[in-house]
Parts: C-alpha cells; structure tokens; sequence
C-alpha cells in the first residue's frame, strides 16, 4: 500500500489515513471477532445481536446516516437483524449529474466452530501467527465486511465527512444459514433501495497476490433426510435381520445420489446445466493451478475425486455436486452400542450451477429420494435452506472500476473467476434490484473457511481497505 | 408363586422367605439401579466400580464365602472388576457322591442411555408403572443377577447356612462391552473354576407367561470402519466436486456391506452358517407367534425386513446379520453447515450364527471393506469387540433340571428358542471349561433392553427367585 503522486487529493488522504490508523483497525476487528456470532445455533442468539449492534454503533461513529437494526422474520421464526445505515448527499459531479449509489454487504454472522477441539487457540480469540489473524470469522466475513467500514471512515475523513458516491450499508447475520431475512427485507424494500451496484467482499483471491474478481456463484440445496424405522431403539441382537435400520437405509439412498465419480444420478439433473463459454474455459486454463499442488496443499488427500472430463475448476464452479455434512442419530460416542436406532439423519447438500433454479431442484431431489426408499422405512425430506447460482456480466462500468482499483493496488492485472460456494445475496440482488453485484474478495484458497483455524492475511486486509478507497472513488469519478 | 405340600422342607422355606421378603428385595434392587454403571462410558468407571462393590457387600451379607474384586486388564486398558464369590460344602448325597457345582453368571453393567430425552422417567431412576420396574439395567441384567442372589440368600436362610449345591458367582461388569476381562479370567483359572454347569439369567421368555429356556445365542463382531478424505474440514461450496467426502464414501461401502433384502454380500461369508435342524424349526413353527403383531408391536415399523425363505426367527436366531449403530463426524447439530468433514466413522456390527468365528468373518469382512473403498478415502477397519456364537445341547441333566423347576413354577411345559443377541459367557464357558450353560431367563419381548424406556415385569422377578431356587435344589437332589 503506498501513496501516488499524480492522484486525487482525497484518494491519497484516505490511503493514508488507513496506513496511519492499520493497528487501532486490527485491533476493532478483534474486538468485533470475540463475539461467536452463530446465527445457526439458538444459544448463540444473544451473541448475534451484539454483533449487529457492535456494527451499527461504529457506522453511527464514523458518519453514516439512518442507522437502525432492522428485524427479520420469516415463516419459520424470528430472524437475526440486518443493520442498515447509508450516506446519500455526494455532490453531482461537473456535468452536474448525480452520483452512482453504491449498495456495501457484508455478513457478521459467522459458522459454528465444530470440530471444536482441532482449534489450536480458541475460535473467538483472535490470535495473530504468521502475519494472519486466527479465528472464526477471520476472513469469512467480519474481516472482509470491516475492510468496508475501514474504507468508509476512511473516504469520510479525506473528505471532510462526505464520500465521494452515495453508499447504502447492509450488513446481514443469517448469511451461514441461507439468508432468508435479508431476501424478503430485499423483496419488501424494492423502492427504498436505489442503488447502481452492489459490492460483496466474501470471496478470495485465486491465488496469493493474484488481484480477483468473482463474476459467478453456485447455488445451494440444504436438505435434511430422516430415514424412521422402528418404533423406537432397539436391540440389534434382538432385532437384527427384521428390523430395519436407518442408517443403512440412508447409505442405500445417498450411494444412489452420488455415484463413485462424484455424478449425480437424479433423472433430469443436467438438464439446466449451462456450460461455460470457450472464452471462460481459455482464460481458467491459463491461471496459475498445479492440480497435484491443489491436491497436495489444500485438500490433503491421498487422490481427487470428481467427473472425469472435466478440469477441477470446472467441477468446482460450473458443475452440480452433493455433499453429506452429518448423519447425526444412534450412537456416537467412544465404545460399542448394538442399538438399531428409531430414526437417523442425513445432512445433504446440492451445489447448483446456472441455469438450475432450486426449487425445480430440490422437487427433483425429493421425488428421487422419495422413489428409492429402502424397504420398511419412512423417508421425510426436509429443504433447510437455499440459494440461486448466478453469473454477473463482466461488461459493466462498476467491474471496470473495481478492475482498474485493484490493478492500482496489486500492480498486477486482475483475474476473473467464479465461486464454488453460495452467496445468496447476490441471487438477491439480481432478481429484486435488477443491480450487478461486484464481488471483490481478499481471502486466500487456504484461509480454512468454514473449518478449524480459519485466518485472514493481515495484509490483504489492509489492501482489501485501500481497494475499496480506490473503488468507491473510481465509481465516484465517472 | 405359592408353596406346595408335597416338597422338601428346604424349597417350601425358601419359597416362603422369598415371599415373606418381596418388599424388600424389590427395595434393595432399586438401590443396585441408581447405581449408573455403563461400562462403555470412561465417566461412569467410579459407577461401575460402585456396582460391583454393592454385589460383592451383599455376597457377604448372605452368607457366601471368598467374596471379592478381581481386577480385569485387557492388552488395551485397565477393565471393569469381576465380582466373585463361592460355597463349596454341599453335604454329599444320599449315595455318598460329592454334589455338583453350579456357576451363577450375572453382569452388573449397563447400556448408556442415549437418546437421553426419550425416556419418560430418569433413566437411573427405578419408577414404579403397572406392575414394571422401569430403569435403565432393569432386566439387563441387574434384576435377573439380583434373582440369584436373592435365590441363593432364600435357600442360605431355608437351610441354615447351608445351601443344597456347591455355588460359583461370578457376575461381571463388562458384558456390554464385550467381556473381554472376563474372558481372560476364565482362560487363566480354568483349574479353579471347576463347575459342572453354570446358570445364565439375560434373556428373555418368548411370550409372557411362556417358560422359556434359550439353548442358542448368536456371536458378534463389532467394528468401527473410519473413512478419511481431505486433511482438514473443507467448505463444501469452495470444494464440493473435488474433495472425497467421507460419508459419501462410507454410505458406498455400506451398501455394498448388505443389500435391499439383508444379505451380506461379503465374498464367502454363509460358508461356514449352519442350517438349524428340522427339529428345531418345527418347534419354532409351533411357538404363538404372529408375524404382523410382531411388526406392530415389537418393531412398529411399516414393514419387516430380511431374508425372503426365512421366518423371523430364522432371520433373527440364525443367520448372520449387519446393523448400522451410528455415524460419528461432520456437523451433527440442529441447523445447517457446509462442511466437507475430514473424517467419519461407521460404527457397524455383524452378528454371527454357528459355525462362524469371530476372527475368520472379521477378516473376511475387512478385506471386503478395504478391497471396496471409494476413490479419495482412506478406510480403516477396526474390530471393537467379538464373541462367539454358541448352541448348547439340550441333552444334559441341567437342562433337564431348569426345564422341571420353570414347569412347576410356572404350571406350563417350557420351550426352547435361540436367542439373537451374542452372550460373551457363553462362549467362554464352553470354551475354557468345556461346561454347559442353562441359559433361564424372564425378561418379556417388549422390556426394550438397550434402549430408552427398560422394564422388568417385577411378577417375572419373583418367579425368576422362585425358579432359581426350584433349579439348584434340583441340581442337588441329582
């Protein structure tokens, strides 16, 4: 990070009032990161809207306007808050036309830090090694989501307590469980929310130093499959070999959801599966991936697996999968039990590609599993969340700007790429707002989302700040 | 329960003592059931402990002789303590021989009580409810191992001091575990343990009020396949696609372990299964048995399942099966989490039927397992714990004895079953001391033994002392 002669005076006050404030910004951070903001577990609740008010009470500090948690609800239950805040009074430019709005998103909730005891520091005590702070939520993405404040305190400062756009803020804490509450405050809030684009920063960069623009996301079926037998519990022994049991049950179904190369053989699945355009293949063919050192180096396994024919980035981004997470039910602790448990629980997921849509997938899926129901056992097939796959035109004025930023502060030409994982937001943003949405993320490939020992790169997240500063200010300049 | 004019004096005393003391025996076995001695759980070794010093006190109490702790170790860890006691001066019979010694086994262990929530009354809590005792260990075995001391205290008190047959205790505390200390116990005192038959009280009658004597028990190999795919937990969205996922894998290796129908397809596994004689399915044609109010009551499922061609309890007594108990790993919690989990575990038993053995069908079993693994995964198979299947001849005057003392009791001609559940003892017993096993015991088919809500019917209780008091003065009056 370092300061031009031949720029915009406020660009350069802003850089460098981020250079001058770098440790107090690691320090909130920490403080934001102690708070175990897990918006899927219901102990957690508390925790989650501390973290909201954490949010609003800064962006009241460093002068946002209309600041406010707004309460989600949705048919199921009471939601965790969005915080809300926004920033419309940028002066016209010289041909007097009014300034773009842009829409800042970020999440501060973050995932449940199970398996807890492969944590070598705590998951909420920040703890910095190698120049990464360690933590739940590092990266994923209180950290990500605080590089826009940074940003903003930033802008707001140089420019003597303007910016030089209009800025909404929407901070959402139910993005790791779906983000059903900011989609319907999305839908109800249409005419509220002007803005030209939107800017996510909770992706990660290609590689380390390799500046990266997201242009696309899979979606998600979260489903749950209970697979009831018997009554209740019983004895193996006793019962073995008349009593059906759920577990082998649900092995039966998903060995038939998933077949050994990792295809997906659900009648009609492929059938809205769009490929990526030649261009999009030349240009991932050109990126810097070793696929022995990917597997060797972020996946630690002894082989890949996959759909033969196709590179792993194509299986990652432009490919349907399922996963299992859990199979909770029987026993599962240390030491021997002969139960046939009652009932067992398959924790399934099914990433989607453009242009599968998930309620035509999921009424697929649950038809399927519905279909091959093992003997003497009652499946129920539950959709727990989901979200839309999207892909975001490269050919637009805000791209270029976050293009030109990041070019400025990497000094390199920025990638395109797409994302394996789900960002509902921007499903959102498409279908209701008709708005693109630039994703400009800092993370690394192994900064462990999701997973024990999440981190963020220090550095990356002080470029991330000095990114956004270049980018609100590009799309401020015309 | 009532006294007969025509007896020896000793056995109308005794019956009469164990009437005169119901109260109190039922009082002090609720004490033994407050007692949380689950062997398999490391938190509860000071309970299991506790159990067995509880025997042992009231061993004393009643007159037995040489009663103490013999502390078990296996190569893998320091085991649960044997309880052991004996009284070995039986007055000679009219004809001068020496009487024969019967070895009483009972385990003072227990299964843990997972799922917690399900039971109605706290699970260590003996709770009184039409006529049951409802506990976890109820009827096994605490309450049919209480039958015996509470037999041999009537007879001690009806012959003053004296009892009519030379008497072994041993009760163990890891029956539930396997009994692998018992096991060794019995292999290295061989010598000392010189019995001519022992007296088993852990199953149940086939129907209530129908005297039934077990005379076949199925083994078991009890096993723990860990299936290890990438070396951390992964985000499912960011490498879904490309990482093994290691339910996945395991849900291909189950069910390729038993097909639809219950069929191990292991390569040679029915080649050592013995066809029961015709003899004994003829006998069990003709046991009260309804097939659908067996579904319905017992089961509660929509359908049975298992082998076509076999009755239930061909499926059940003799031919091997497969379960699935659990499936430790991954995100098991409410709620939703993307995680591709590094690892995961099947815990799965086979139960066996003579002639197989445990260590030849473990590693049939294994090498089927290891030779089907998923591209990706790595699996590792482990034996937990085993015992041998076993059918006792019904050819010997302890059978004949049992048989004669349960008709009285009961006023009804005893029948023979097998049992589908594996008895560790057993095996041993013939094994090492070459002794048959009477195998006499009172639970009732819907006690739910291993699972929430376990009863013992306390009239099965009282004729259980009645029937053992019946048994070894039969044995001693030859």
């Amino acid at each position: 990070m370092f300061i031009r002669g031949d720029e915009p005076v406020t660009i350069k006050a802003a850089v460098a009032f981020g250079l001058e404030h770098k440790g107090r910004f690691v320090e909130e951070l920490k403080a934001l990161l102690r708070i175990p903001s897990v918006s899927t577990d219901p102990e957690h609740v508390g925790d989650v809207r501390r973290a909201a008010e954490f949010m609003a009470l800064e962006l009241k500090r460093i002068g946002m306007e209309h600041v406010r948690l707004v309460e989600t609800t949705t048919t199921e239950r009471q939601g965790h808050p969005l915080v809300y805040a926004d920033w419309l009074h940028a002066a016209p430019g010289a041909d007097g036309k009014p300034k773009p709005t842009v829409l800042c998103y970020g999440h501060y909730d973050v995932q449940p830090t199970e398996p807890f005891d492969e944590w070598t520091s705590p998951p909420f005590e920040p703890t910095e090694r190698d120049g990464n702070l360690c933590t739940r939520g590092a990266v994923d993405d209180k950290g990500q989501m605080w590089m826009h404040v940074k940003a903003l305190e930033s802008l707001m400062v140089a420019g003597g307590s303007t910016l030089p756009v209009n800025v909404l803020v929407i901070f959402e804490g139910e993005e790791e469980i779906g983000g059903k509450g900011i989609a319907r405050f999305v839908r109800e809030h249409k005419d509220e929310l002007k803005a030209d684009a939107a800017l996510v920063s909770d992706t990660s960069m290609f590689a380390p130093e390799l500046p990266t623009l997201c242009v696309g996301v899979r979606g998600i079926i979260y489903t749950e499959i209970e697979a009831r037998g018997a009554r209740t519990d019983l004895h193996s022994g006793m019962y073995g070999g008349a009593a059906p049991n759920p577990f082998v049950a649900l092995a039966q179904v998903i060995a038939k959801l998933r077949d050994g190369d990792g295809r997906i053989p659900i009648p009609g699945f492929y059938d809205e599966v769009r490929q990526p355009s030649a261009d999009e293949l030349k240009a991932w063919k050109a990126l810097p991936f070793n696929e022995e050192h990917y597997r060797e180096t972020e996946i630690g396994s002894v082989a890949l697996m996959g759909e033969p024919g196709f590179s792993v980035q194509e299986r990652t981004w432009t490919r349907p999968t399922l996963d299992v997470h859990g199979m909770p039910g029987g026993f599962n602790e240390v030491g021997a039990k002969t139960v046939i448990p009652s009932k067992a629980v398959a924790k399934v997921s099914v990433r989607l590609v453009p242009d599968m849509t998930p309620l035509e997938s999921f009424a697929k899926y649950k038809a399927n599993v519905e279909s091959i129901a093992p003997k003497g056992v009652v499946l129920e097939v539950r959709l727990i969340h989901s979200a839309d796959p999207i892909v975001v035109s490269t050919d637009n004025s805000y791209i270029r700007a976050a293009t030109e930023a990041m070019r400025k502060v990497f000094e390199k030409e920025p990638v395109f790429m797409r994302l394996g994982a789900s960002i509902p937001i921007v499903g959102d943003l498409v279908r209701e707002l008709k708005i693109p949405t630039v994703l400009m993320g800092f993370g690394l490939p192994d900064d462990n989302l999701h997973a024990p020992h999440e981190k963020f790169h220090m550095a990356s997240f002080h470029r991330g700040i000095e990114s956004v500063v270049r980018f609100l200010s590009g799309v401020g300049a015309g």
